[in-house]
């Protein structure tokens, strides 16, 4: 027994989302037929027009309808500051920090050879042809400190060798509020090789 | 900071879904546009056509895009049992627990004129003129064990004196394989008024 078949290729649609299996996909569609069909409506009319119109930011990669995204136009970031991160999340949460007022570059992923994702496929043809005009003073490499965004990190870096820009990882340590007791090994060795002059602030 | 306009609107839009908040909008947006956008187009569509096509069963009251839905129309089903639910999920609970071969009978909610909700917005009309047709001889009650279904399967029995149908309600009791230290109060003195001869089964 099931649904109907319309009601059931719903239920199957609605798995592509991340973390929705079976029983969320269910409840997920009866609550659009039964009780919301107004937001189900206006949900399937901006998911459309969004995957139709939705494209890269022609020079920082993020995601946007524009031809150059909000903080490319934007005349108040600093030029000279390049932030490379691999996903538009990564993005927003740097943003939602504060404290940072340069500009982004978008991967979207990281190198990974065996998948078949090369230097073309995270841009980075795009960023060389950034760094070559003239501005970028630093480029601030942001990628996931697993090791997948190391060795994307790194080839991005020997790549910029011999150009004047300056090149910096995000520091690595323990993280603010963590209990010590709770921290991986790797972190917490890190940080030790990574230990500051106590300046009492 | 936030997305482009578009990638916002989509993230709000996202939020009708049941128990998605916004970092799970975002999640869900990001993953459509940037590594399911095929599945994406087809849940937009699979989405627009379900809340433009599915209805109401005409018999039966379940979610269906047809006139009569797949149980109204099979000719293996007891006609002379009639099982009313609140919804379709229920329904399907009860299909797939096996053992019930009769006909259903779906409200859609239950009896609550605080909400302005009465019997004919649980279709209790649709309900009348299918049972004054011959051939129900027993009617179920299976709304939720909640004071709103009990009141709802009430409200039904009393209308339904006068008429040659029996009427039942499914059994109260522990559940299966629960372990009774963690049963509610209400259940377990119900189990207890209700027990039954041991048959050593």
């Amino acid at each position: 027994m099931s649904f109907s078949p319309l009601v059931d290729r719903l239920l199957e649609s609605l798995r592509v989302l991340p973390g929705v299996g079976p029983k969320t996909a269910q409840r997920m569609a009866l609550h659009l037929l039964e009780r919301e069909r107004e937001g189900g409506e206006r949900l399937a009319s901006v998911l459309a027009q969004a995957l139709a119109e939705v494209g890269y930011c022609q020079r920082c990669r993020t995601l946007t309808e524009e031809e150059l995204c909000g903080l490319c136009r934007s005349t108040r970031r600093d030029e000279r500051l390049l932030c490379v991160v691999e996903s538009p999340a990564d993005m927003l949460a740097i943003e939602e920090a504060g404290g940072y007022s340069g500009q982004y570059f978008v991967l979207h992923g990281h190198l990974s050879p065996l998948d078949g994702i090369g230097p073309e496929d995270i841009g980075l043809d795009l960023l060389e042809a950034r760094l070559a005009e003239d501005g970028v003073d630093e480029v601030i490499l942001a990628t996931n400190p697993t090791v997948e965004g190391e060795a994307t990190a790194h080839y991005i870096a020997t790549q910029l060798t011999g150009r004047q820009i300056r090149l910096s990882r995000l520091a690595y340590g323990v993280p603010m509020g963590g209990e010590l007791e709770y921290v991986d090994g790797g972190t917490l060795s890190r940080a030790f090789n990574g230990r500051l002059p106590f300046s009492g602030e």
